[in-house]
């Protein structure tokens, strides 16, 4: 806060004319209540962020989200997603997250938790455990954890084969980088390896499609800037998977907003709040 | 629409006092332009059905909807789901279908044909070919069809098998219904066909819950009445495949409305339309 307090005075804003103040957090938050529920990376609970900020800045209205929809709200105000009503927007990156966006709005479900798309069952016969405690999770099939964990397993079981090769000559960690890095060189195992990512993400996709005839699915996220070793693979699927032309044809696109995608999401964050108050805040 | 003339008639109504005319047709519907775009049953398409019902009538405002996102909005207004904002009708009868309640509005999705939950993948291993040409859909495992598709192909296995023994008694012909009444009376296989269309329903359900976080789903169609005989297997695969307590405790239920939930749709459409244009119409 004292930074952003800094850099208004340095720019010669001033802060009572601001439209508004967006604050992404990583956790559940309640956007009614400006109260970041829980965020387990940071062990965090019931933090009154909005209060919090508003106190110190008295000045524009605040609003928080959870970074994931704050990315998707980006991706409908700044994005490839402005021109659909409609669209899930997709973090595939440690884990696997997503935010819905209905009608142009953040749609947050009954219970403010909605868009849980890392945790839909794609695998039921040979599923891999995820880090929720279930079973053939997306996120336990196509995160970029879950990738980098499929590489260390293979390697383990033979450690000359062509990736551990190109790992150790190359001096590369095993990461879902360096295993795209041995894909794009033609390392037979990383190709499969983010193929069948794509595949998994290609089942989950077309649930997301059946169910909500969405305009686009937009992916951010580590992942996203892999888009060609997997989206192959999950088109095929997806193609297969859902019913009526207008699901078989939706674009399937990485984000264009990069890492500022959260950034201009807290931007929107601002914007979406004076729009659902009619301007008037 | 002569009989509804006569019907107004008989009552005494004045069709122009009507609050409006809701009408559901078995197909899809573009409610916007009050057109009946497909239905597939009785071969029809592009029928301008509000325009030729508005001129016979000239009175009330007619809205049409496609049958199952009328109970849908029938169940939000009448029934169970109106303690809910966020709500999936899914229809089990002949055929699966589904309707899609966001903030008590029905969603349509980004071309309007969204709540397509019949046909979501729901067997990768072991699929069954669908009437949608595609393989393993949720209609093609968990439909009445699907399930009286598959006591033909035991009974075709085995004629002397306890199920055919049974319907033969009985004289029954191979129907949900049937089986139904076949499960009720302990007969093995019925009752595991019964409890395979729960797992299948629950395994739809769950990608539903994760993705919307819905408030509830409501089932209606003829396979709604043999509830009893397949939530237990939907309650714990469903139970096992979503996140956070608010969707595993997410209630699953039979509609209150019976038969009339398609009538009630149409009076609630009449009532939307209202709604939707702050009643001065």
């Amino acid at each position: 806060l004292d930074l952003l307090s800094q850099c208004w005075n340095e720019c010669g804003l001033d802060p009572a004319k601001a439209a508004g103040v967006g604050i992404t957090v990583p956790g559940m938050a309640d956007m009614n209540s400006g109260t970041l529920l829980y965020a387990p990376f940071l062990g965090w609970r019931d933090v009154p962020v909005r209060e919090i900020v508003s106190t110190r800045l008295s000045g524009p209205p605040v609003t928080i989200a959870n970074d994931v929809n704050a990315c998707a709200l980006g991706e409908t105000y700044f994005g490839q997603a402005s021109s659909f009503d409609n669209v899930l927007w997709v973090t595939v990156s440690t884990g696997v997250g997503g935010g819905i966006i209905v009608n142009k709005q953040l749609y947050e479900g009954e219970y403010g938790i909605a868009g849980e798309i890392g945790h839909v069952t794609v695998e039921w016969e040979n599923p891999r455990r995820c880090s929720c405690g279930q079973w053939g999770c997306l996120e336990a099939h196509a995160s970029g954890t879950a990738i980098a964990e499929r590489a260390m397993e293979l390697m383990q079981q033979n450690g000359d084969a062509p990736l551990a090769r190109y790992l150790r000559e190359q001096r590369l960690p095993v990461s879902a980088a360096s295993i795209a890095q041995a894909a794009r060189s033609g390392v037979p195992e990383a190709i499969e390896l983010y193929r069948s990512a794509g595949h998994y993400l290609g089942r989950a996709f077309s649930f997301a499609a059946n169910l909500f005839n969405f305009g686009a699915v937009i992916v951010g996220g580590g992942v996203s800037l892999s888009m060609e070793l997997w989206l192959p693979a999950a088109q095929d699927v997806f193609r297969r998977s859902v019913i009526h032309e207008t699901n078989r044809n939706m674009p399937i696109l990485a984000t264009g907003l990069g890492y500022e995608a959260g950034l201009k999401g807290a931007a929107a964050l601002a914007f979406h709040y004076r729009a659902k108050n009619g301007g008037s805040e």
